[in-house]
C-alpha cells in the first residue's frame, strides 16, 4: 500500500471512530437514555460532532492530498480512495464554521417547529423556520460551489452525480409507469386485507421479528435489533450495526416490514468491505442515499413482498401471529401485503403510489430552493399537486405537506433517494436474476444466501468505490433506467389484481 | 463567580464530557453491545480516553491554577474547587505518559493473564505478570510523589489522605470487634436459610428487582436497571446513573442484594450537586472510593438487611419469589439474610467476615508493594492468613489469593476502601438517628425519603468539597471511629443469634 495513502488512512480512521461513537449516543438516546439525561446527551454529541470535524479537515490530510495527487504509482482502489477523501475534504473545508453552526441551531428550532406545527396543523408557525433553513441551505450551496445550482449542489451531497436535470427525466418516464399500473389497478376488485389489522401482541411481534433478522441472515455478532419510536439503523462500528423497528399491535405487517427494510440497510452497511487497509475508511462508506435504499427496499419489497419469500415461512408466521391470519391462504396474504391505494402519508404508502408521493416532494423542493415557489405558497402547491398526481384531497396541512420531517432537519436533495432506490432495486434485481439462474427457487426453499452473496460481491463490497451511476453501469451492463421498476410492477399487479 | 474558576470549569467540563461518553461505551460493551464489535469498542475507548486525557492536562489549566492560587478572594467553595483541580492537573500532568501508556498495556495483559490463571488454578503463570504491575505501580508512586512510601501514595489514590499506618490503627481495633462478635456467635447455633436457594426464575426477579429500585427513591428518569455478568455502577451524566445486576436463578438474595448496594451508588452519584455552576466539573465528583462504598452499604447492610425495611415490603417478596418463601416468616428470612459463616470468597462474606477478607489483602498488598513480600510467596501467605483469621483452610489459589481481579488491574490500595465503607456507614448512621428521631419508624412505614434527604444533605451534595476525614468530622462530630460499626454488628447479631 502507498505509504501517503496509509498515513490517510490512519488519519481517516480516527474520525471514523468518533463519528461510530457518535452514532452510539444517538442510538443510545433513541433506545434506553433516561430521559433527563437529553440536555446532556445533546452536548455530548456536539462535542463528538466537533471533534470529528477537526478530524476530517485537519490540515495535515490537505498536504497528503496535494502529494497524491501529483503521484502516478497508485492502484485503481487508491486511486479511488483519493478520489473520495478530496471530494470529502473539499466539502468539509469548504463549508464555513459559522454557517455549519449556524445549520445545526436553526435545524435544531426548526425540527422542535415543526414537531409542534404538524400537531397543531399551523403551518404558518413554521414558515419563518423553513424560509430560514432554505436560505441556509443556499448559502450552503454557494460555498460548496457557486458556479452551479444550489439544488443541483444539495442533490449531489445525497446522491452523488445526480442533477435535478438527470431525476428529471428519470421521473418522468418513472411517473407515466406508475399512473399506467395504477390505471390498470383501478378497474379491479380491491384486495382483502382487513385480516392485516387483528391484533398481536407486542411480545409476539418481538418474537417474530427477532426469528425475521434470523432468517434474513443478519449476524447477531455483528448487530443487534431493538424498540424505537420510528425504525432506523445505524453503525457503530464496521462489527456493529443495528437496527431499531416499532410495533402496532393493530397493524402487525408495519413492525414486520420495517425490520425487513431496515436489515436490508444493515446488510449493507455489514457488507461495506474493502479489506482490512481500508476498514473504517470513507472507501468503506454506503455511497449515496439512493444505493442504500435498493438495499432495504430490495429485500422489504422485492423479496419480503414475494410469494417466494413466504412459502416456507408463511406456517409460521400464521403461527406466530395470535389467530390473526387463522384460515388466511398464503395467496390472500401476498395479496394483502401488496395492496394498492392511493393515500395521504408517504411512509405508509404501497409500492406503486410512493413514487408519485416523492415527485411531488421532488418537484416542490427543487422550486423552493431555487424562490420560485415561495413558502407561503407552498401547502397550497402541495395540495394541488396531490389531487393531480395521485387524486387526493389533502384535508389539512398536518397530513400534507407537514407530514415529513427531512425538510425541517435542512434536507433538500434528499427525497429523490427513495425513488431511486426503487428504481436501483428493480435493476439490480433483473441483473441478480441473469446471474443466478433459479434464483426464485433458491428463495423459495430458504436459501438467502444466495442473493446476499450476490449483494455483497456485487455491491456491498465496492463501498465508496464507484459513484452510483458507475456501480449500475457495472453490476447490470446498463445505465439507470426506469423500465426494469415498470416490469417488475408490472409483473407483480398482474398477478395481485388479475388486471 | 471567579472569572478564573469559570473558565477553569468551562475546560474541565469538556473532560467531564468526554469521561461521560467513555462511560457509555464501557456500559454499552457490558450490556448490549454485539460481541464482534469488541475490537473496534477498544479502540473508541482508547481514543476517549486519550483525548480526556489531553483535555486534563491542558497548559492552560495549569495557567489559570496559578493565577487562582496567588488571589485571595475566593470564597470557601471556589477554594475547594481549586484544591481538586490542583490536585487532579498534578495527578495527571506527573505521570509520563509512557507510564501510563505501558500501564495499561501491562494490565490489559496481566488480566488476561489472570482470569486464564484463575481458571486452571495456575498461580505460576500469573507472577511475572503481578510482578510487572507492581512494578510499575512502584514507578507511578514514585513519579506522583518520590519522597512517600509507596503504598501510601497509592492507597490516596483511591482514599484521599489514607495511610498504612492510619488504616493499619483502625484496622487493627475492627479486627478486634469483629473476632469478638465471631466468637459470640461461634456458640450459638447456626441460622436455617435453605429456603434462599429455591429456584426463582429470572423473569420474577427481573420484576422484583425493577420494583425495588422504586421503592429505594431511585428517579427512572435518570438512571436505569440492566443486566450484566458482574453488577456496577457508572455515570453516564450528571442525569444518567445507571446501573446493573445480575440474577442467580438458585439464590436471589445474590440479585436483590447488588441491585440495592448499586442503588446505594447510583444514589450518592445522582446527589453529587453542587450547584449549576460546578456541575460537571470534578467538584462534583465523589471525594473517595470508601465514602462511595459507605453509600452501598448503608443501603445494602444497614437498611437492606433490617426488620424495618422488610417490615411492609416482605408481603410482596413472599409473592414474588414463586414460592421460595411460602411459610418463612419476616424475623426468619431476615436471619437467613444476615447468617454468619466464614468463607474462602470476599464477594460473598456476610459482614462480619468481611472485615477479615479486607484485611487479609491489606496486609498482603502493603508488604507486596514494599517488597517485603515476594511475588512467588504470596499464595502461601495468603493461605496461612486465611487459616490464622478466618479458621479456613484455602483448597487451592482460585479460591485463595486469585479469587479478585484487582491486582491484575493494577489496583494496589483499593481493598481498604471496602471495609472503610462498612465503618463509614455505621458512623454515618448512628449521625443519621441522632439527627433524626423516630428513624426506623419512618423506615417500617416505608418513608426511605427521610434517609435519603439526610444523605443528599450531609454527604452527597457535599461532592469533593471535603476530604473523607473532614466529611466524617462535619457530619459525625468525631473522627472515624470503628466504635460505630463494633455496636452495630453486636446489636444486629445478638438479635440474630440470642447470644
Amino acid at each position: 500500500m502507498d505509504e501517503n495513502i496509509a498515513r490517510l488512512a490512519a488519519l481517516d480512521k480516527e474520525r471514523t471512530l468518533l463519528s461510530h461513537i457518535g452514532a452510539l449516543l444517538g442510538w443510545d438516546q433513541e433506545t434506553y437514555m433516561p430521559r433527563a439525561a437529553v440536555d446532556e446527551r445533546a452536548e455530548q454529541l456536539a462535542l463528538i460532532e466537533g471533534l470529528a470535524h477537526e478530524k476530517a479537515v485537519a490540515p495535515e490530510i490537505g498536504k497528503i492530498l496535494e502529494e497524491l495527487e501529483s503521484q502516478d504509482s497508485l492502484d485503481p482502489l487508491e486511486k479511488a480512495y483519493l478520489r473520495v477523501c478530496r471530494r470529502e475534504y473539499d466539502k468539509e473545508t469548504k463549508l464555513p464554521s459559522s454557517l455549519v453552526t449556524e445549520m445545526a441551531r436553526a435545524t435544531s428550532l426548526s425540527q422542535a417547529a415543526w414537531a409542534e406545527a404538524r400537531k397543531n396543523d399551523d403551518f404558518a408557525s413554521f414558515a419563518p423556520h423553513l424560509e430560514r433553513v432554505l436560505e441556509l441551505n443556499r448559502q450552503m450551496a454557494a460555498a460548496l460551489d457557486p458556479s452551479a445550482k444550489a439544488y443541483d449542489v444539495l442533490l449531489d451531497l445525497y446522491e452523488l452525480g445526480a442533477t435535478e436535470a438527470s431525476i428529471s427525466s428519470v421521473f418522468a418516464v418513472m411517473k407515466a409507469d406508475l399512473l399506467s399500473v395504477l390505471d390498470k389497478i383501478r378497474g379491479r376488485p380491491q384486495v382483502e386485507d382487513a385480516f392485516l389489522r387483528k391484533k398481536v401482541s407486542a411480545a409476539a411481534q418481538e418474537k417474530l421479528n427477532q426469528r425475521m433478522i434470523d432468517v434474513l441472515g443478519y449476524d447477531r455478532e455483528r448487530g443487534r435489533l431493538d424498540l424505537t419510536a420510528h425504525p432506523f439503523t445505524t453503525s457503530l462500528g464496521k462489527d456493529d450495526v443495528r437496527i431499531t423497528t416499532r410495533f402496532l399491535e393493530e397493524y402487525f405487517p408495519s413492525g414486520l416490514f420495517s425490520t425487513i427494510h431496515e436489515s436490508g440497510h444493515a446488510l449493507y452497511e455489514l457488507g461495506l468491505d474493502l479489506g482490512p487497509a481500508y476498514a473504517g475508511t470513507r472507501l468503506s462508506e454506503a455511497i449515496s442515499t439512493g444505493i442504500h435504499e435498493s438495499q432495504s427496499r430490495m429485500w422489504e419489497n422485492i423479496i419480503g413482498r414475494s410469494k417466494a419469500f413466504w412459502k416456507r415461512l408463511y406456517p409460521d408466521l400464521v403461527s406466530g401471529t395470535e389467530g390473526a391470519l387463522e384460515g388466511v391462504g398464503l395467496d390472500e396474504f401476498i395479496r394483502s401485503i401488496n395492496k394498492v391505494e392511493p393515500s395521504l402519508i408517504r411512509t405508509e404508502a404501497d409500492e406503486v403510489t410512493y413514487g408519485l408521493h416523492v415527485i411531488v416532494r421532488f418537484e416542490l423542493e427543487s422550486e423552493l430552493v431555487s424562490g420560485r415557489l415561495r413558502v407561503d405558497d407552498l401547502p397550497g402547491a402541495w395540495d394541488e399537486a396531490y389531487k393531480k398526481l395521485l387524486g387526493i384531497k389533502v384535508p389539512d396541512d398536518a397530513r400534507g405537506c407537514l407530514q415529513d420531517i427531512h425538510w425541517s432537519m435542512g434536507a433538500f436533495g434528499y427525497f429523490p433517494s427513495y425513488a431511486l432506490g426503487n428504481l436501483y432495486a428493480a435493476q439490480f434485481w433483473d441483473a441478480m436474476k441473469r446471474d443466478l439462474p433459479g434464483l426464485e427457487k433458491s428463495i423459495e426453499e430458504g436459501d438467502l444466501s444466495r442473493p446476499l452473496g450476490w449483494l455483497r460481491k456485487n455491491i456491498h463490497s465496492k463501498g465508496s468505490a464507484m459513484s452510483p451511476a458507475e456501480l449500475v453501469k457495472d453490476v447490470t451492463g446498463e445505465t439507470l433506467d426506469p423500465k426494469h421498476f415498470a416490469a417488475y410492477l408490472d409483473g407483480k399487479y398482474k398477478t395481485v389484481y388479475g388486471y
